[in-house]
Parts: C-alpha cells; sequence; structure tokens
C-alpha cells in the first residue's frame, strides 16, 4: 500500500495525485460484472485496504437477480478490405456494454440497426448499455457513422456472458462508536473519467485522509456496480444498515462546474445540513436539490422500505453536462483543481459531522463573566475580534442541550470552524460539557 | 326523469344544456320561502330524484327561528294615468324580497322612501330584500327613476306572509361507504343567472354524472335558501354531519370570470389540496383565497361548533363584479362554455377524492424491476415517456402508508391522473396494495 | 410624590414632562455603583414609590462578584500654569468610569496613554468604562487633544473605590392576578441622554399610566445598573422568576430614529406577537430583529437557565448611531414627541396584553342572528361599516377556546382595538364567554 502523509498531500497539489490515480483506471473496460471492475478494486487497493466480495450469478437481490458475468476480450467492425474501422481495442466505449457473442458478416443495412451515434455531436462515441436484455451493438461517432459505405461487413464481438460473479468493494474503517457514516460510488462505468472515476478517486482519497485522524464515526466506503451492486449489497447487509446514520452517494465531482447536493429523501437529516452549511460557507457555486426517486444509488438507500439518510454529492447532476455518458467525458474533462475542491468539501463536510456536538452550559443562568478568564476578543489565538465574541455569546446562550453546534453556527450566521473554536475554548475553561457522549440526532 | 347518457353528455356540448336549464329556472320568483323556491326544485326533480322537506314556520334551529312563508302575485306602481310604471310582471327584481301586503296612493316624495336604485348603471336594477325586518320596496332602474314625474302614484304588492314553510331540497346518492361528499348551493335568489342558477344547473349536471358512475364516497347535494336553509339543514341533521369528510359550496360558477376556490376554515384540508392541485392543472386563471367569515353558506358549515371540511367554489367572488345582485347577471351574462368548463373542474376534484388513496409499496426495499414487467416508459399506453417513469418511480418512493396519491402528485410536480395511471399500472402487477380500506383523512 | 392626571397627562404634552425629567438627571454622574445611580432612584420615587435595594460588594451572583463601591469627588488634567484643560466638573463623561484614585505630575507621553477622543467626530468625548480592570483614563474631544502641547501635567482623580453596595430599584404594582410583566431600564449611564435616561423617563411614566388603571397583571419596573445589576437581580429573585409572563428591556427611546422591537429569545412569544401587532398597526416605521445574546439586558434574562419571554424596545438599536456613547447624546439628541411616541407604544403594548384573552362563542352552531341584536354594522357606536361587521364575524368564527383575540385580529387583518370592541360587543349580548380566568399562554 502506497505510503501517505495527509499533511504533505493536502498542502501538496492533491489533485494531481487523484487525477494521475484516475489516468491508471481509464484504460479499463468496466462494467457491472467481470475482470474490468475486479481490476480496478485492485488498483484501489494499492491506496486503501479494500475487502472484495464476489456474489454468484443467480443470486435473488429482494427483486433483482444478479446476472451473469460480462467479460470481453475483442471486438471490431471489418470493411471488405480486412480494416478495423470502429475496434475496442481504440476506445472501450465502441461496444455496447453487456453485448453477446458475435461472428458474422453482414450488409450496412443489417449492421446499422446496431450502431450508436450522436449526431448533435459528430465527434463523440456514445456510452451504451443493454445489462438485462440480450443482444449487441456498436457505438461510434457520427462521422465515421457517414463514411460508411455501403458494402458487406465483418462484425466480431468476442465477448462471454457466463455464470460467474457480480463483485463489490467496501472498506471499513472503525470509530469510537459504531455509527456508520456511509459513502458510496458505483465503479461500473468503463472509460468515463468524470462519471465514475473522479468519484472513485475523491472517495479513496478521502479514506486515506480519515484513516491518518481520530475519528468518532466508523466509516464505509462502498463501490459498487450501480444499481444492481447497491440492491446486492443491502439485500446482504439489512441487519446492518440501522448503524447508518449519515451517508452520501459521490460521483461526478471532477468537472469545472457548480457543486450539486441532492438531499436525502427525509429533506431535513442532518447530512442535508451539514452538506448547505459547508457550501454556503465554501466560496464557490452551488445548487441545493430535493429528493427524486432517480439519479444514482440514493434511489435504493432511498427507497421506502430503508429510507436512509444518504444524499448525494455531484458537480452538475446526471444528464446536465453534454459530456455525460459519451466519450467527451476523458482524462481533459476532469481538472486536478476540481477534484481537490471536491475532496476539501467532503473533508469539511465529515469535520463538521465528526464535530458536531450537544454542549450543557454549565453556568446556564445569566453569561458567566468572560472577561475575568481572558475569553474576551480572543478565541486560542485563531479567530479574533467581534465574530469571536459573538460566537462565545451564541454558543454560551443555545448551549441548552437542545442545539447541535451546526444549529448554533446557522443561528449565529457564523461558520461552523469559528463555533468550534468558541465552544472548545469554553469547554477548556470548564464553561462547556457536552450534552450527550453518543453522536447522531 | 329526462335520460342522461354521460358519455354522449359529456362530448356533446353539455354547456348547452345547462344554460338551457337556467333559462327554464329564471323566470321564477324565488325567495327564501314561498313557492318559487319550491317550483324551482320541481324542476330540478326532473333530471335527479330530489327529495324536498318543509320544515314549519316559527321552529328554532339553532339562535334563529324559521320564518313566515313569503308569496307573492303582483305589485305595481301606476301613475295617475293608471300606467304601471313599475311592474313586477316584467321582472321580479322590481319588489324587494319579503315585502309586505301594500296597497295605497302617495306622493313621489313618500314612494322615493321605498325605492331603489343604482346611479352607477342606470339601467340595471338592482336586487334587494328584507327577510328579517317587516318592510316593502321598489328596486327600479335609475333612469326610470329619474322619469318619475312629481304626481300621486298607486302603489300595490299584493303579497303575503303567512305561517307556512321553509322549503329546502337533498338528493343522497350513497357509495361503497357511508363517508360522504357534500355539495351545497343556495337556491332562493330571483331572476339572477350566475348568482344563484348557475350553482344549481351545475350541481344538477355534477349529479346526473355521478350517478352513472362507481362511487366510493357517498354524496349528498343540497338546495338551500341562503343561511336560512343552511342553519336549518345543519340544524336538522347535527348527528350526522360527522359523515361529511369533504365538501364545497359552488355558486357564481357560470360568468367568464377566473376561477375562485376559498379554502375551508381549517385551510389545510384535503378538498382544499385537492381543488389547488386541480385548479393548478387545469389551464385556466384562478385564485386560492383563505377562509374569511363573510360570504355564502360556508359560513355556517365552518362556524366553530362544526368547522366542517366545506370550500367554496366560484368564478368571481361574490361582490367582486358590477353585474352582482343586479338585473344585469342575467341569461347573457351565463355563458355554455363556462358552464362546461366549471362542470369540468368539480367531475375532476370529485375524480380525485374518488381515488386519492394510500398505498404500501409490496417491494419497499430498493427498487423492483420495472423492465421485466415492460413497465418502464410506458403505462397502459397512454402516458409515455419520462412523466411516465418518474410517476412510476414517485409511487413507488412514497407508497410508505403515510402519503396519498395527491401528496404524491404535489410532490412529483406531476398530474393526478399521471400518478393516478402509474399507480394502477403497478398495483396490477402486484407491486403495490391499498394502505387502508376506507377514505377521508 | 408629584400628583398625576392621566387623562390630562395624555392629551398634555406628556412628551415635555419626560424630556424635563431627563433634563433633570442629566448632570447626575450615575455609574454601577455609587451616589449617582442611588441619587438618580430618589428622583424616580419623587413619582413613582420605587424601593431601593443595597447589595453589598463581595457578594457571588451567579459567576459574577458584586464590584467595589466607586465614587468620585473631582477630576482634571492641569497644565503647567495650573489651568484645568480636562476637567470633570465640565462633564462628568471626562473621566473613565471607575478610574483608580490618580494624584500625580506626567508627561505628555505618558499622560496620553490614558486618554481617549473620537477623531471621526473631534468635538465630541467618548464615553468609557473600566469596571472589572483597575485603571484610569480621560476621555475629551479630539480637538482638545490635537491642542496639548508637549509639557508636564498636573493629573488628579479624587475618586474612591472601597467596599460599599451596588443599588437597585424596583416598583412592583400588584394587579389581579400574581403573573407579571416585567420592565427593566438601566440606569448606570452618566451624562447619556438616549442610551439610557428616555428609558428611565418613558418607563417612569408608563407606571404613572398604569398607576392610575385597573390591572389584570402585576407590574415590576426594574432600574439597574447594566449587566451585573440584572445579574444580581436574577441570583436574588431566583425563585420569582416563572410568575413573569411577558416583559421589554426598555432604552434608546428618545432619539428620532425608527422603532426596534428585538424578540425573546423563543422568537414567538406573546410578548413578541404583541409588539409586532402594535408596531404594524401604529403608523411609524419600524425594524423586527431577531434575538441575539448581545445586546442590553435581553442577554441575562435570556440566557438558557432563565429562557425569559423578554425582548427589547428601542428605536434605532445600540451602535447604530453615531451620537451612541458620546456626549452628543445629549439633551438636544432626545426629543418630546419622540419620548411621548414610544410611550404611546408601550402604553399600548399593555393594552393588547391586558385584554389578550381567549374566548368561546356561546353559540358555536352556526352564526348567532347578529341583526335581531342590533349588532349588526356598529359596535358600541365607536366602530361602524364593513370593519365591524368584519369583526363581529371573525371573534365568533375564531372564539373556539384556541385563538387569543391578537390571533383573531391578525388572522382578521384587522387592529387589536376593533376586534376588542366587537368582543366586549358580544359578550355584553352574552353570545361570548371567557375561556380561562388567568392570563398568560
Amino acid at each position: 500500500m502506497k505510503s501517505f502523509d495527509p499533511a504533505v498531500f493536502l498542502e501538496d497539489g492533491c489533485g494531481k495525485d487523484m487525477h494521475q490515480f484516475i489516468a491508471e483506471l481509464y484504460p479499463i473496460c468496466r462494467s457491472i460484472t467481470g475482470e474490468g471492475i475486479r481490476e480496478t478494486f485492485r488498483s484501489i487497493q494499492r491506496h486503501i485496504p479494500l475487502s472484495i466480495f464476489d456474489v454468484p450469478s443467480g443470486t435473488q437481490v429482494f427483486d433483482w437477480t444478479v446476472p451473469r458475468e460480462w467479460n470481453i476480450r475483442d471486438a471490431y467492425v471489418a470493411n471488405q478490405q480486412g480494416v478495423r474501422i470502429i475496434d475496442f481495442k481504440q476506445s472501450n466505449l465502441h461496444v455496447v456494454s453487456y453485448s453477446v457473442h458475435v461472428r458474422a458478416r453482414m450488409s450496412l443495412r443489417e449492421l446499422k440497426e446496431h450502431l450508436f451515434t450522436i449526431p448533435d455531436h459528430p465527434d463523440w462515441i456514445p456510452y451504451r448499455t443493454s445489462y438485462y436484455k440480450e443482444s449487441w451493438g456498436f457505438c461510434l461517432t457520427h462521422r465515421q457513422y457517414e463514411d460508411l459505405r455501403d458494402e458487406e461487413y465483418d462484425v466480431v464481438i468476442d465477448s462471454s456472458l457466463t455464470d460467474g460473479h457480480l463483485s463489490y468493494a467496501e472498506y471499513y474503517m472503525p470509530g469510537e462508536t459504531s455509527d456508520e457514516v456511509l459513502i458510496s460510488c458505483h465503479a461500473c462505468h468503463p472509460s468515463l473519467c468524470n462519471d465514475n472515476l473522479s468519484g472513485i478517486a475523491v472517495a479513496t482519497y478521502l479514506a486515506k485522509l480519515l484513516q491518518a485522524q481520530s475519528r468518532r464515526y466508523s466509516y464505509r466506503f462502498l463501490f459498487l456496480p450501480v444499481t444492481i451492486g447497491a440492491i446486492t449489497w443491502l439485500a446482504l447487509n439489512m441487519q446492518n444498515v440501522a448503524k447508518i446514520k449519515h451517508g452520501f452517494v459521490m460521483t461526478g465531482v471532477g468537472d469545472e462546474g457548480a457543486f450539486t447536493y441532492k438531499r436525502t429523501r427525509r429533506g431535513n437529516a442532518e447530512i442535508d445540513a451539514v452538506f448547505a452549511h459547508v457550501l454556503q460557507h465554501f466560496g464557490n457555486s452551488y445548487e441545493l436539490t430535493d429528493f427524486i426517486p432517480y439519479g444514482y444509488d440514493e434511489r435504493q438507500f432511498g427507497s421506502p422500505g430503508f429510507n436512509l439518510p444518504v444524499g448525494c454529492f455531484m458537480r452538475r447532476a446526471n444528464g446536465r453536462y453534454p459530456e455525460y455518458h459519451t466519450s467527451a467525458d476523458n482524462l481533459h474533462f476532469v481538472k486536478p483543481a476540481s477534484l481537490a475542491r471536491s475532496l476539501e468539501v467532503v473533508h469539511s463536510v465529515i469535520g463538521v459531522l465528526e464535530s458536531n456536538r450537544r454542549y450543557l452550559n454549565a453556568t446556564p443562568y445569566c453569561e458567566p463573566q468572560l472577561g475575568k478568564r481572558g475569553l474576551y476578543r480572543t478565541i486560542g489565538g485563531t479567530v479574533t475580534g467581534l465574530s469571536a465574541e459573538m460566537a462565545l455569546l451564541w454558543v454560551l446562550n443555545l448551549s441548552d442541550g437542545t442545539h447541535t453546534l451546526l444549529q448554533v453556527a446557522e443561528r449565529a450566521g457564523l461558520p461552523f470552524s469559528t463555533i468550534k473554536l468558541a465552544a472548545d475554548a469554553l469547554a477548556a475553561q470548564g464553561l462547556l460539557r457536552p450534552a450527550e457522549t453518543s453522536p447522531g440526532t
């Protein structure tokens, strides 16, 4: 496992490291099953101690069945001169994921029924799948499509669809309590950088950061094939989901768009308030959107039987940018600086969750005399002036056991970090004590 | 009773039929008691099986007493030449309702104390009543008034005010449950079309439509003299009002103005949400207003001892149009198309009430696999595309027993009909089952 | 005690009387302890029967200790010619409050470390204190400061800081119930008119008005040294604070700025709703602000252990005007008309509190017949027309035991006084009866 120093990492351009990690993962042909996703997990294992779980094809998971495993070695369409004019070796997006084995000669007319392009973006290859209906197809640029001559073509897809396994990966990092924070990324898309490699990279590096610090919560990082992977994980872990106190799905965090946080189904979970607060004070533009039962795996975590407090953190949301699910979602589309800023956001979110306690004012009748304790207009040498004084007064005033520090920060209109410093300073003077020992709302 | 085919009726210009019905009722001289209102009920009986109730004068109903019955045969003011210059036979609005018997000769000065006009609309006759104070008077156009010469006049009001009955009419239509929807119209105004004949017509035709369909709820249609009629009905039916789960007063639905729905006293009743939803998706301009204890009989249904969930459906509200309570509220003022659209609204409202159930997702853990059931992007052949898919996902996600279909529709931002189709399709596949058997909140 | 006729007082220019009272108090050198504040209390005693309490230095009050008593006889800085160039006799603001005894000769450089000015307002003397840190200083205009020559100065502060007492004053006025309304003013600032003499004057005259009327509530007026006075009072009266049902701190009510009402910590107390209603209907511009734990003694009343429903009534808030805490807060800065209008507001607030009851409609089923009781369109000869009729209907409709008259007024969009007249008229007719006998929420 690679050595890692969080302080150096945060000072350095962590964005470059994450971008480099994405570049390593980019060429792999991933799908919801098969060798590609397992190879991806092995790459992540070089950073964090991931456990890989293999679930046999045919396993019943709620209303679904784990599908057969798909693997592919080669695929192409060759013209009469034997020239490969569509070639899987050049881009794994050229083959519709889960295409069945094909070896045939056919006319252009027959072939065209299996071809997919994006006429509006004639240089981009679309990304297509056919997981649950046996079928085959090629994706190509619209320029390639228009150049096809009316002749016979050799069509080869050297793939297999056989009983095997669905694989997912999990990294559980224990903390002081067994209450969990869940962070879930899908890992089944082939050569697409923002959706999904950016989520994988930022989650991996977040895990590295958290390893190096003390933790009130336990953390569970999931890397899953989308939909069926989340369903499988939930089916196999039903007895443990009550431990999940907060969570978020993360993907699409490498582009240069504004941040998007999509609230949990509950809409008023602590994680919703934390993301709203962190994004408000972060300085970048952002959007908060309500839960809808469409998108990524928050759909499954938020199904009515579970109703888990799991939101979704993205930059531009799925389908809201033209590069989405095309070959243009490549290594140029994701930026080191964007990845670094996204990591900062989620690291700040975890920071708030870890510190978001309720306190009791130890001198609840009238204000304590801050002046004689040297607390006025200076807290720990860091925040000074009026904000610091107001933070002290707000923490004292609202520490009645019903307000979390985040609620104090929101009512005071101050950043959580300022309120936290005030609470620490007051606690050090014995003016404040924790109202409870276990986290969670 | 007239034969009636709902399908033909809705395809045909139902507006013309309702306008024709109004034209039949227009000449009758109605008041809160007397032959006029009973003749009106007999006309309605040709469409629906109405029960007529007669309550004797002097009956105590809460804080009120049923008044003596008023009937009128003729009334006029004649000049010295014997010419009837104000003549009840030309318009029943000419006589102040409940005017006592008069046969006298008097000067213009004396007469003028009993004359009422609208100077701002010199060609219109006002509508005036004096139910609870013995008095008499004539209403006339301001032009007529200005033409009066200073001479002696013969004044005749051939009316009687004697012990008799207050009459009201009721049509109870049983449904699967005894929970009731109340629809109430006042029927005591003389030759005024919008206020009140339009309400009578639309209610009558709504009843005809509901007769022809299966009903979860029972329906109670009331045709009442305003205020005293509602008070009398409530006094005589106190033991049954708890059955009323939803209701609305309806009047003034024939003019060309925007729709107005006035919320129940509760403000958050299911009927309030249903009208808001239907009007939002109907396409016409509309206004939702809060309850105030002034207006029509929602005042009585919403008195604090009852606090029934009864709103009020109108086009322009009482007093908000100059023709209100004048001779200009005539057969030209109400339009067939307006009547037809109003009927569509209330029929849609009933449709939502009838179908507004809570469901339980039969596969609440993760999403069911819609694709294998052929449910994706097509529901019953009617709604297709993204809305249909989103409707399926929203119904599944929110069918946790706490959300009605209307609440699902509101959260999804989709019309109730789309959500209903999705629920039906899911229920047909066994993916959804009703959360309860009885209606009501 | 001065004789007083409320009717004459309200008709007359009460503003002039209050301004005259402020002028009497203006020259006194007040501080949080000492003879000045006691002399102030004795002046107030000429208007209302105030009790003065003396608490010994060294008494522990929650986290604080009652300080030693400070008194001052003279103070000056004299130049080499013996001329007093800064002279306490000219303005008591020239000496930093709680300055220790000094008798020394020093260079200009040494002296300057103890001098305070306002460069932006070179003709104003700032107001400075050093209650809890032994120190001394002079305040002067920036022009005086710039005229100082580089020579030796004689510096004299003839003050004493010795064991003595902290004094506060209280006027308790019993009412029908022991439930209390608390009105608190700080009284420790020296020659500053708006902050704090205006509050003292308006509170004193409010007490005179309330003496002359019947009272449902008992009233407690407090005149306190700021912060330590409120803390001391709360420490000595802990067992009685539960009687405080409503309250407000009052200061800064004599300038010409818009009104400010700062809500209680609870934010939804009855006193908050009453101030909001009165200010909305008063006709002057005003601002409602949320509680923050900074400002005047509402900080102590609103500490989490007490959380009393005590707001703060001001015109421009502390620190929001340049004259604040300077010699420019003088007798010209406070205006008779402003004082009079402020008194009107708080008198109206008390009026609403006194009358804000819940009623029960005695005829809750349908409306009572107002016409036969002569109630239509006239109430008590005062309010007539549509507002009066609507007020009757609203009071009847919402008198279900859950709405206070203020809540009826807010929902009806009518002034409390109109609703109150309607309630009185209905009660006189037996149509309404009180829902409870004791006040409070």
